[in-house]
């Protein structure tokens, strides 16, 4: 099993790497044929190369993230965290719930992330 | 799909519950066949006799449970919660992030309860 200890790093990197891009170093952190469902109850997305797409969306935005709370079970994670993006003349902002699984390395086998439309705000 | 404020009464229900017991109340709640995994990576438990007697072990306890966060995500809800339990001599809390799954009728499908023993306090 994964040291709590080092999901616990993995979450804290993947949250710097959201933070801080590009896609790739955040793609990096998943592992081959890891899967994404963001939000719960969209299609899944499969593979390094989809998942770096999907991140791309970031890679020229100003985001903050912040660590809200964060639960280890087994090689899960539950993790509650803030993310804020600076659009022209407004700063969006979600405060997901997300889960991961992770393999013996702490990288990232799956993440679902629980949040939905509702709970965008905007200041 | 099960309106999301469907999703949002039955986790209020699910906390209401817990901190009033009895067990069968609890397991009420739950569908046939249901899963519970408490803490993830323990065995699961299936069915909702085994539910109840999971949850019986609350029924003689005083227990106080507050929402700290929730999202609702498709038939999924994901949150964040605080549950204490007095003892004798002090009280144990614990803050876990659980995930539930929902059928149409917001009858609660599965739940995965992410904590690790790190994670209880005693005051």
């Amino acid at each position: 099993m994964t040291a709590a200890q080092d999901i616990r790093s993995a979450v804290a990197r993947y949250l710097d790497a959201v933070a801080t891009g590009p896609a790739a170093d955040i793609a990096d952190l998943y592992a081959d044929g890891a899967t994404l469902e963001d939000p719960v109850g969209s299609a899944q997305i499969v593979d390094r190369a989809a998942i770096r797409d999907f991140y791309s969306a970031l890679d020229n935005a100003t985001v903050k993230t912040e660590l809200l709370a964060l639960r280890v079970a087994g090689n899960s994670a539950a993790f509650h965290f803030r993310v804020s993006t600076e659009m022209p003349g407004q700063t969006v902002t979600i405060e997901p719930i997300d889960v991961m699984t992770f393999d013996d390395q702490a990288r990232i086998t799956s993440m679902r992330a629980f949040w939905s439309p509702d709970d965008i705000t905007l200041g």
